[in-house]
Protein backbone atom coordinates (compact mmCIF):
# COMPACT_ATOMS: atom_id res chain seq x y z
CA UNK A 1 0.00 0.00 0.00
CA UNK A 2 1.65 3.72 -0.57
CA UNK A 3 1.71 6.15 1.94
CA UNK A 4 -1.70 7.47 3.16
CA UNK A 5 -3.78 4.64 1.91
CA UNK A 6 -6.45 3.11 3.78
CA UNK A 7 -8.22 -0.60 4.00
CA UNK A 8 -11.79 -0.62 4.03
CA UNK A 9 -12.83 -4.01 5.66
CA UNK A 10 -16.45 -5.08 5.67
CA UNK A 11 -17.38 -8.38 6.93
CA UNK A 12 -20.85 -9.56 6.28
CA UNK A 13 -23.45 -12.36 7.50
CA UNK A 14 -25.00 -14.29 4.79
CA UNK A 15 -26.68 -17.45 4.73
CA UNK A 16 -25.87 -20.07 2.28
CA UNK A 17 -28.67 -20.27 -0.05
CA UNK A 18 -28.34 -16.28 -0.54
CA UNK A 19 -24.56 -16.79 -1.97
CA UNK A 20 -25.26 -15.93 -5.48
CA UNK A 21 -27.83 -13.01 -4.78
CA UNK A 22 -25.39 -11.69 -2.55
CA UNK A 23 -22.72 -11.84 -4.95
CA UNK A 24 -25.00 -10.10 -7.66
CA UNK A 25 -25.32 -7.37 -4.78
CA UNK A 26 -21.78 -6.79 -3.86
CA UNK A 27 -20.75 -6.88 -7.66
CA UNK A 28 -23.29 -3.88 -8.46
CA UNK A 29 -22.26 -2.02 -5.66
CA UNK A 30 -18.81 -2.64 -6.67
CA UNK A 31 -18.98 -1.24 -10.22
CA UNK A 32 -19.96 1.56 -9.23
CA UNK A 33 -16.67 1.88 -5.83
CA UNK A 34 -14.51 1.37 -8.90
CA UNK A 35 -15.41 4.67 -10.86
CA UNK A 36 -15.53 6.81 -7.93
CA UNK A 37 -12.56 9.21 -7.55
CA UNK A 38 -9.63 7.11 -5.17
CA UNK A 39 -10.50 3.88 -5.61
CA UNK A 40 -7.09 1.64 -5.74
CA UNK A 41 -8.28 -2.13 -5.21
CA UNK A 42 -10.70 -4.53 -3.96
CA UNK A 43 -10.98 -8.39 -2.62
CA UNK A 44 -13.72 -10.46 -1.74
CA UNK A 45 -13.28 -13.38 0.36
CA UNK A 46 -15.32 -16.40 0.79
CA UNK A 47 -15.51 -18.42 3.69
CA UNK A 48 -14.25 -22.25 2.81
CA UNK A 49 -16.38 -23.56 5.32
CA UNK A 50 -20.12 -24.56 5.43
CA UNK A 51 -21.69 -22.25 8.03
CA UNK A 52 -18.63 -18.96 8.95
CA UNK A 53 -20.22 -16.12 11.04
CA UNK A 54 -18.65 -14.09 8.28
CA UNK A 55 -19.33 -15.79 5.00
CA UNK A 56 -17.53 -12.79 3.21
CA UNK A 57 -14.94 -10.09 3.87
CA UNK A 58 -14.25 -7.39 1.49
CA UNK A 59 -11.15 -6.05 2.12
CA UNK A 60 -10.70 -3.11 -0.31
CA UNK A 61 -7.89 0.22 -0.99
CA UNK A 62 -8.54 3.16 -1.15
CA UNK A 63 -6.73 6.23 -1.59
CA UNK A 64 -7.54 8.07 1.86
CA UNK A 65 -10.45 7.95 4.26
CA UNK A 66 -11.96 11.16 2.70
CA UNK A 67 -12.09 9.69 -0.84
CA UNK A 68 -13.40 6.48 0.31
CA UNK A 69 -16.40 8.68 2.75
CA UNK A 70 -16.99 11.02 -0.69
CA UNK A 71 -17.68 8.25 -2.75
CA UNK A 72 -19.58 6.51 -0.18
CA UNK A 73 -21.90 9.13 1.76
CA UNK A 74 -24.21 10.20 -1.21
CA UNK A 75 -27.31 8.73 -2.98
CA UNK A 76 -25.93 7.09 -5.87
CA UNK A 77 -23.56 4.47 -3.60
CA UNK A 78 -26.71 4.29 -1.76
CA UNK A 79 -28.82 3.45 -4.69
CA UNK A 80 -25.97 1.00 -6.08
CA UNK A 81 -25.78 -0.88 -2.76
CA UNK A 82 -29.35 -1.11 -1.52
CA UNK A 83 -29.26 -4.33 -2.50
CA UNK A 84 -26.92 -5.69 0.29
CA UNK A 85 -29.03 -4.00 2.58
CA UNK A 86 -30.84 -7.14 3.88
CA UNK A 87 -27.21 -8.70 4.54
CA UNK A 88 -25.59 -7.48 8.43
CA UNK A 89 -22.21 -6.13 7.94
CA UNK A 90 -19.45 -4.61 10.06
CA UNK A 91 -17.64 -2.02 8.47
CA UNK A 92 -15.05 0.20 9.54
CA UNK A 93 -11.67 1.87 8.05
CA UNK A 94 -8.34 0.66 9.33
CA UNK A 95 -4.71 1.46 8.58
CA UNK A 96 -1.67 -1.19 8.70
CA UNK A 97 -0.55 -1.66 12.09
CA UNK A 98 1.87 -4.14 11.86
CA UNK A 99 3.05 -7.02 9.74
CA UNK B 1 -1.63 -14.55 -4.10
CA UNK B 2 -0.43 -17.94 -5.59
CA UNK B 3 -2.45 -20.79 -6.53
CA UNK B 4 -3.92 -22.95 -3.18
CA UNK B 5 -2.98 -20.27 -1.08
CA UNK B 6 -5.92 -19.43 1.82
CA UNK B 7 -6.47 -16.75 3.49
CA UNK B 8 -7.47 -16.73 7.45
CA UNK B 9 -9.04 -13.35 8.71
CA UNK B 10 -9.35 -13.06 12.11
CA UNK B 11 -11.64 -9.88 13.49
CA UNK B 12 -10.73 -8.82 17.09
CA UNK B 13 -13.12 -7.06 19.87
CA UNK B 14 -10.58 -5.02 21.70
CA UNK B 15 -11.56 -2.25 24.30
CA UNK B 16 -9.35 1.39 23.83
CA UNK B 17 -7.83 0.74 27.19
CA UNK B 18 -6.47 -2.65 25.97
CA UNK B 19 -4.91 -2.24 22.87
CA UNK B 20 -1.34 -2.11 24.25
CA UNK B 21 -1.86 -5.19 25.62
CA UNK B 22 -3.60 -6.93 22.64
CA UNK B 23 -0.51 -5.60 20.39
CA UNK B 24 2.03 -7.46 22.91
CA UNK B 25 -0.27 -11.01 23.11
CA UNK B 26 -0.83 -10.78 19.21
CA UNK B 27 3.25 -9.93 18.46
CA UNK B 28 3.93 -13.24 20.48
CA UNK B 29 1.29 -15.28 18.99
CA UNK B 30 2.40 -14.13 15.33
CA UNK B 31 5.97 -14.67 16.46
CA UNK B 32 5.20 -18.53 16.65
CA UNK B 33 3.32 -18.36 13.51
CA UNK B 34 6.11 -17.42 11.35
CA UNK B 35 8.16 -19.98 11.96
CA UNK B 36 5.61 -22.84 11.29
CA UNK B 37 5.55 -24.27 7.84
CA UNK B 38 3.44 -22.86 4.97
CA UNK B 39 3.37 -19.32 6.75
CA UNK B 40 3.48 -16.84 3.76
CA UNK B 41 2.55 -13.78 5.74
CA UNK B 42 0.12 -11.53 7.65
CA UNK B 43 -1.04 -7.89 7.98
CA UNK B 44 -2.49 -6.64 11.50
CA UNK B 45 -5.28 -3.52 10.57
CA UNK B 46 -6.48 -1.24 13.19
CA UNK B 47 -9.43 0.51 13.38
CA UNK B 48 -9.27 4.26 12.69
CA UNK B 49 -12.13 5.51 14.53
CA UNK B 50 -12.51 5.64 18.38
CA UNK B 51 -15.22 2.98 19.02
CA UNK B 52 -15.23 0.36 16.22
CA UNK B 53 -16.91 -2.88 16.38
CA UNK B 54 -13.91 -4.45 15.39
CA UNK B 55 -10.51 -3.13 16.27
CA UNK B 56 -8.16 -4.92 15.10
CA UNK B 57 -8.37 -7.68 11.85
CA UNK B 58 -5.43 -9.73 11.31
CA UNK B 59 -5.55 -11.39 7.36
CA UNK B 60 -2.82 -14.02 6.98
CA UNK B 61 -1.80 -15.73 4.03
CA UNK B 62 -1.40 -19.49 3.99
CA UNK B 63 0.71 -21.97 1.48
CA UNK B 64 -2.72 -23.76 1.92
CA UNK B 65 -5.51 -24.73 4.95
CA UNK B 66 -3.50 -28.01 5.70
CA UNK B 67 -0.42 -26.11 6.75
CA UNK B 68 -2.67 -23.27 8.80
CA UNK B 69 -4.02 -25.94 10.57
CA UNK B 70 -1.69 -27.90 11.62
CA UNK B 71 0.13 -24.62 12.72
CA UNK B 72 -2.68 -23.76 15.17
CA UNK B 73 -4.24 -26.68 16.15
CA UNK B 74 -1.23 -27.96 18.73
CA UNK B 75 -0.15 -27.13 22.65
CA UNK B 76 2.76 -24.97 20.93
CA UNK B 77 0.26 -22.72 19.26
CA UNK B 78 -2.29 -22.20 22.46
CA UNK B 79 0.86 -21.60 24.75
CA UNK B 80 1.64 -18.82 22.50
CA UNK B 81 -1.13 -17.39 21.50
CA UNK B 82 -2.75 -17.83 25.81
CA UNK B 83 -2.69 -14.20 25.69
CA UNK B 84 -5.03 -13.20 23.27
CA UNK B 85 -7.95 -15.18 25.10
CA UNK B 86 -9.00 -12.44 26.39
CA UNK B 87 -10.46 -10.88 23.19
CA UNK B 88 -13.59 -12.07 21.52
CA UNK B 89 -12.81 -13.33 17.60
CA UNK B 90 -14.34 -14.23 14.97
CA UNK B 91 -11.59 -16.51 12.33
CA UNK B 92 -12.14 -18.18 9.00
CA UNK B 93 -10.22 -19.90 6.32
CA UNK B 94 -10.87 -17.78 2.79
CA UNK B 95 -10.61 -17.87 -0.78
CA UNK B 96 -10.66 -15.18 -3.09
CA UNK B 97 -14.38 -14.71 -4.39
CA UNK B 98 -14.01 -11.46 -6.86
CA UNK B 99 -11.28 -8.47 -7.15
Amino acid sequence: MAEGEVTVIVAYQVNAEDVDRFMDAWEKAQAHLKKQKGFVSTTLYRAESANPYFRFVNVGCWQDADHFRAATQNSKFQEASGRLAPYPLYASVYEVAQT
